[in-house]
């Protein structure tokens, strides 16, 4: 019965209440410099994911089930000649920003934050004209949201078996398109609201095709949530914190400062890191390393006559395997992953086709590259030893991998990762000049210009 | 990471494999006859409360949300004129059937299960032909699905805050769906894989109109689950069992019998009531005992001097509003109740709205009606004793309200209920039509037949 579970009455200024207001008084000039450059350098780095993974099957699939239902075709499927309504736009480009695991993370969370948020609000950009200072404040703002919503909860919320960037993308999303909307403090409550009742996502489904479903899912639910609340339709005002709310149904942990503490002066959008890597990230350093290697060594590489590497333990656990025979078993295979940087000084998507697995020469390296656990060894750190036909070693330590908050990716690197995974579905000329108009987002004043120069053809 | 997260090999049949195996192989001449008939009733009643609703302000406020959005019209929204694709008119028709807290109950779940089920299927069935024996077969599979996944979880789930409506019903919807697109057992189950990891609704929202959205949205994810999984994109193949899956991230309680054993035998699609009266069903056998007094006392009942109430305590808790103001109020007062029952002989939509609640002589009544908490008094019960100015009492003991397992609704009391709600909405005659339709579902080429008359003008 309703009333039965209505919550008693608020005592004192509830959570969802406090990040509303902050989230309706804020200002873009509120934002210092280098957030709102963070959030630039988020919004560069999803887009190339995004158009980046346009070709997955993943994609062809959400594709062949949504366009018989689309409404009027206001927005572009990145990377893509096809057009949607804005909500199915938000789904399929979230689903495509996340399909090669190669997007941003919230190392605290494990969210990636840009899916559910740049997703919804580009879709939307190119049905009511948003400037690209607008678009950047409120993708900083919904990125907050979901980081310190995710924070509250984490770790208990995704150990119980919640996939993190759709249960807490929604809230960003919802939040990001409440702020661009305009919405009031009560409307934009009831968007948090109808978030937080929308809030899901199963880490049962990691492994297929239904992962990447969730930031697409949670940037079209968010989007539909505030789309909602503008219309009148009302829900609770205090969604995240009520004994029924999310937090206490989702969770057994709640941190409620986590998200109303610092609000304007800790930003945790701020704290956002992107791969280098388009592959599982306890790899990272081990590729970082042969990279260097293969830096330092030239020519010799092709004279390498064996590999040692001595990891974490959880390196050999997660990405052990010893013969991979397709471009998605070699994301897990350390030893094609160590092969394929040292020859081909390659990490990216190209790394990891069928095609570059089974290079007879990469096989030939790889077979040749031993692993040994070592508990001493932390996560992020590995020690590779290079041996060659005149008995000679190389070695080489890397103690904190490209990628890691310690050693973030340039913007040089950003901007390498942006041209190879866009350049191999729009081509490269395409991918340069869709480069270029991205870093200027803050100048532009529709920003749907970025989604409509990401299409492809 | 995802291959951290992968199930273990499955080891034994899993419970989805199990039940996916099952709807694959069913035929509707395997479910027996009176299944097949409280399948009808259950149809029939949930018709009545989607059209008797239509013109509720939440869905006004759906309806201008989601119009923009919609794709190709083919569906229309019951007891209106507006049509939406498929999708979106699976929401809305969900959302209206539950606004009046009128619709069926599943007593051992308090699932209301025609909402997510029905509302996907008549959508669809305006898209692609549905005869109305496989209507009838899909939407008896989908019920018995949520429920059965339901009594799994029920109570520790819904005791978390989950509204078991909204997370149950997403299942049903696919379930039915999937059998009406002839999915095969693999497909099938990656429909229920996006309907688990969709699969939300907290009981925060309700007394807000978010409430409604749970089964409107059930209806539309479960659809929209079957067409992604037709069109190849895969999911979990256990998604209920797993480890990280439904039961175990959204319950304490696992009772996985709840959903193998008996399949085909026992019937929970067979244990659907309906609510008599259009309000919370502890107030049921006041006015059921109200009506029956009313029947007994004829003239008379324009002398009562007082009505004493002798009830179980959770009523007054409840229903314990003295003077209430509104219609919505007035589902919330016994004391109102009462007075209509016996003053109007109604305790239908029309019992409840603000002119009613505010009528001199209802309010002079309901004022001389008292109520006392007995402890002793079960829910289902009620004790009345009315008082005339010539000092004369008369008693009515009610021991099971209509509506009950044990006193199900007749026909012609579902005939009756539906005329009533569906009649203030579209006529009369047009209601009386569309019941004569709906009884005959099972003799139709084409469901959608059903849709097309249950719209407004």
């Amino acid at each position: 019965m309703n009333q039965q579970s209505r919550p008693a009455p608020v005592q004192t200024e509830g959570v969802t209440e406090t990040l509303c207001r902050w989230i309706v008084s804020l200002k873009g000039a509120d934002i210092p410099a280098e957030v709102r450059r963070e959030g630039l350098r988020t919004f560069v780095n999803w887009l190339g994911c995004a158009v980046g993974g346009a070709r997955h099957e993943t994609v062809d699939r959400a594709l062949a089930a949504t366009l018989p239902f689309s409404g009027p075709a206001t927005s572009g499927v990145l990377g893509r000649t096809e057009r949607l309504d804005a909500l199915h736009a938000a789904l399929v480009n979230g689903i495509s920003s996340h399909v090669l695991d190669y997007d941003d993370t919230h190392l605290k969370t494990i969210i990636h934050p840009a899916g559910p948020v740049a997703s919804a609000l580009l879709a939307l950009a190119e049905r009511q004209p948003i400037s690209g200072e607008d678009f950047l404040t409120a993708l900083i703002v919904g990125i907050e949201v979901e980081c310190r919503i995710g924070n509250s909860v984490y770790p208990a919320h995704y150990d119980r078996g919640w996939h993190i960037t759709g249960t807490a993308g929604v809230f960003g999303a919802a939040a990001a398109v409440g702020k661009i909307l305009g919405l009031d403090e009560t409307r934009l409550a009831w968007a948090m609201g109808l978030a937080a009742t929308q809030s899901s996502g199963l880490r049962e489904m990691f492994g297929t095709m239904t992962k990447s479903f969730h930031p697409g899912r949670a940037a079209q639910n968010g989007l539909f949530s505030a789309l909602l609340a503008e219309a009148g339709y009302d829900s609770s005002l205090r969604a995240i914190e009520a004994p029924r709310g999310f937090a206490n149904v989702l969770s057994e942990k709640q941190d409620y400062a986590e998200i109303t503490e610092g609000l304007g002066t800790r930003w945790e959008s701020a704290l956002n890191s992107y791969k280098p890597f388009a592959c599982g990230i306890v790899i990272h350093p081990t590729i970082d390393g042969c990279l260097q290697l293969r830096e330092e060594l030239g020519a010799r590489v092709g004279e390498i006559e064996a590999v040692e590497l001595r990891t974490h333990p959880l390196v050999l656990e997660l990405t052990g395997k010893r013969s991979p025979r397709t471009g998605l078993e070699g994301k897990f295979s350390v030893y094609h992953s160590a092969a394929c940087a040292l020859l081909r000084g390659d990490g990216a998507p190209t790394a990891f086709t069928d095609e570059v697995v089974n290079l007879p020469e990469l096989v030939a390296l790889r077979d040749r590259v031993t692993a040994v656990a070592d508990p001493a060894c932390h996560e992020a750190a590995v020690d590779i030893a290079v041996t060659f036909a005149d008995g000679s070693r190389v070695t080489k330590h890397v103690e904190r991998a490209i990628g890691s908050r310690e050693r973030p990716l340039s913007d040089a690197e950003i901007e390498h990762k942006f041209r190879v995974q866009s350049g191999l579905v729009i081509g490269d000329e395409a991918a340069a000049r869709l480069l270029d108009l991205a870093w200027r987002l803050e100048s532009l004043a529709d920003s749907g210009e970025v989604a409509r120069m990401a299409m492809a053809g």
